[in-house]
């Protein structure tokens, strides 16, 4: 099934995956980052999938199976075990939603219990509504997509094919956009006309939330991944293939190119561009355009992350290095007759 | 219906609102951010709405539309192609929803599908309640509201009129309170007995977490605008008029003034007060009170802001600032006959 | 009941629990915090808590109660006002919820309106499932725990007894696991088979998340409270007795000690150990092992907190710090004939 190269016992009997250092007799296991190796010499596993090349350094009781790219190999296998609840679903609209009579279902389409499809909307062929689901009027989305419970998808927002919402992902609530009356202090709230445009293979973790723009769209561009609990403000544009950890803040018409990676806790200000293959620290906070592509950035103001660290490590000793050069100065003031 | 000063064909056919970059034929935009004033050369916009003292710098082909208040004109405008659910939505209480008979439901009172309204709840006229909203037991909601789907509203909470809840936003879980147990080291809970009050036209973002009071209330005022994915704990008193931004967190206790403005990703320490105007940058950290009104703060823990921005410079050149001293430092030793 | 010494009107009759700086005639309140002390001798209650050896400093017109442990005889008094949802409603389950017929349900359980719970799912004895929650196939959930509105427990994941859910938690939503294709730059799913196994006397906030592991289990230890909008990664373990607060991020494969203190907004990175009793300090980053029980960190990368003020303290003058060491410099120069 995965063409290894099979060293060891070819009858073993495998039944599920486990970590290297949780696996037991009959599970299937792997290693591919040298920094598990040890795990290897102690295993239980019953079979090890491993790189074409690797020598183990002593004796290992588990089969072993080469392969030439060990993680998709287990990325395959484990979709084998994967029995997630849009797997397991009948195909069927169930008797507990409530779908409006206009709404356009392709073919095959599941819609769950306590979900609702709103007047107008259109969802593709094979795309699988779990439970307590909102799709608000004339909403659409594409083909073979999963809606995990409790995700909100408001008017009028477009998801392309091979999305994955998890639950309680909110698309397209109103983006914060409020006009101060001077003479008053209040806020008046500017209406916020535009939509959310999702494009293909886009995966949005729990409890994410994607402002509609305020006019046009706020755009997250094809294979874009984001963590849980991500704010994604209006007007802002997510390029193809950018990957975003938990608890970031992406704030109003920032522009994010394509290939970036930005890390947990990150906030990139209002209006910032960032270049394609942007990478952004953990907690850091970007504050203007980058125009470089590929730059590494660490603190808050941004700086080049490798300078940050630098900056930082003197940072950390600044007392004794302050009052090094003090002693220093004081002895030369000294020997100077003072 | 704007009062316009027209400035080019006053006979120019006008179907909806975009942005100045994006606008084509048939729209309208405007231009209000001097920063923009490049576009619009080049705009396709059919008309632009301007300051009325504004001056082109080049010729303008779209037809110009000044008037007093930019802003405000683009609001009324955007009011117009506005068509939320709730604009939308038959005003009636849903066959699908579950509404206990001792809740009292004001004039025209919307309750959308697989919502619940709990015993001894009171809704106010023209409230928009939409699907999937959980309104708990002796809650009390005032006139003109709008609840999205998948709102939360535990018991005995309270809303004033015109107020706006997007989707997924909890009001009144129950505040982090835990008392430790000397010799056990576990923590029991703390039972938490009071509400959450909010105000009139308090607009809250989604999946934003307001907690319930120990005793007592969590007060939000008049006015405030919370944006998305924001925890307010047990306790915290929000002003009038104060304004935060995604992510940020309100420890217990917190008394936040009128008319603050809160960054993303702050975080504000519990029991500190902080006085009117407070302008806090994002990703800070609040520590202790802030006592005089309009301070601007910045850093974590925090210090005034353009302080820290002056003490970030330095700290961005760090290794070589203490270099440079210290190799000034050797040549003087080496000028005295070390 | 609370077995007090009555010191004052004996007779005195209370009706409800109140903060001390609000309490009226005829509430009770407690003073344990001596920086509350000066509302003792203002406060309306008819009654406060103090403890065995508190001496007042002024005359008070309360009714003083001594008990040995004020916190805890506070929380065993709002145990008795506590009115909540789980408290309120009725032991059934209700004709608006989806239950599947191969689910097994123990005594006494509670399922609201709108709730599903999926095929082979089991609810131990006496726990309560509000309105709109979504137990998925296979979950475990023990006895006598409390799942708030919009809760979603997803296929497989294991509750155990006298938990409690709060509104819109997510638990076992997908980790974030992708794996890059070097040909294309696009991101293939790695698929997440493993669970979250939560253990008892668990408490957790309003919308946080909790995404399940690659393979094995993301594991929550008894007694761990975790406040709201915390973002709990795959392969996670977080041990007995640890307290989180709002908005922190666990990064996958942290693994966290017991009795740990976790600020708010803390991000902690992948992979990285964290020996009992670690305190960490808002807005910090830990980025490798703390092998240390009982380390006090702070900043961004982490370092000893107390380190941390000290190096900030500099920090916050830097400017003129660098400035001062700068011109002393040049008179040194100056006086040697430069």
């Amino acid at each position: 099934m995965i063409g290894a190269v099979v060293e060891g016992d070819p009858e073993v009997i495998i039944s599920a995956p486990a970590k290297i250092e949780e696996a037991g007799p009959g599970s299937i296991t792997f290693l591919a980052n040298p920094a598990y190796e040890h795990h290897l010499y102690t295993t239980g596993a019953s079979a090890v999938l491993v790189g074409l090349d690797f020598t183990p350094r002593e004796a290992v009781s588990s089969t072993l199976l080469r392969v030439a790219d060990v993680y998709g190999t287990v990325s395959n296998l484990l979709a084998v075990y994967q029995q997630d609840e849009a797997a397991k679903t009948k195909r069927e609209v169930s008797a507990h939603a409530a779908v409006d009579p206009s709404a356009t279902l392709g073919e095959n389409v599941r819609i769950g219990k306590f979900s609702v499809v709103e007047s107008g909307a259109s969802i593709g062929a094979d795309t699988v509504i779990l439970d307590q689901v909102y799709v608000g009027p004339n909403v659409s989305i594409g083909k073979n997509c999963v809606l995990y419970p409790g995700v909100r998808v408001l008017r009028g927002c477009v998801l392309g094919d091979d999305c994955i919402l998890h639950a309680n992902v909110v698309v397209g609530g109103d983006g914060f956009g409020f006009a101060p009356d001077p003479e008053t202090g209040r806020y008046n709230k500017v209406p916020q006309i535009g939509n959310v445009v999702i494009h293909d293979r886009v995966e949005i973790g729990a409890s994410t939330t994607i402002d509609r723009a305020t006019m046009g769209a706020t755009v997250i561009h094809s294979g874009v991944k984001l963590d849980n609990l991500i704010q994604v403000a209006h007007n802002v544009e997510i390029g193809e293939n950018t990957v975003i950890a938990a608890l970031a803040g992406i704030a109003g018409s920032a522009k994010i190119g394509k290939n970036c990676r930005i890390g947990g806790q990150v906030g990139i200000g209002g209006h910032c561009k960032l270049a394609d293959g942007t990478q952004v620290q953990a907690q850091s906070g970007v504050i203007n355009n980058i125009t470089k592509p590929g730059a590494k950035l660490g603190g808050s103001p941004h700086m080049h992350y490798p300078d940050y660290l630098r900056s930082y490590a003197v940072f950390k000793h600044l007392p004794s290095v302050v009052a090094k050069l003090r002693k220093e100065i004081m002895e030369l003031k000294g020997r100077m007759g003072e």
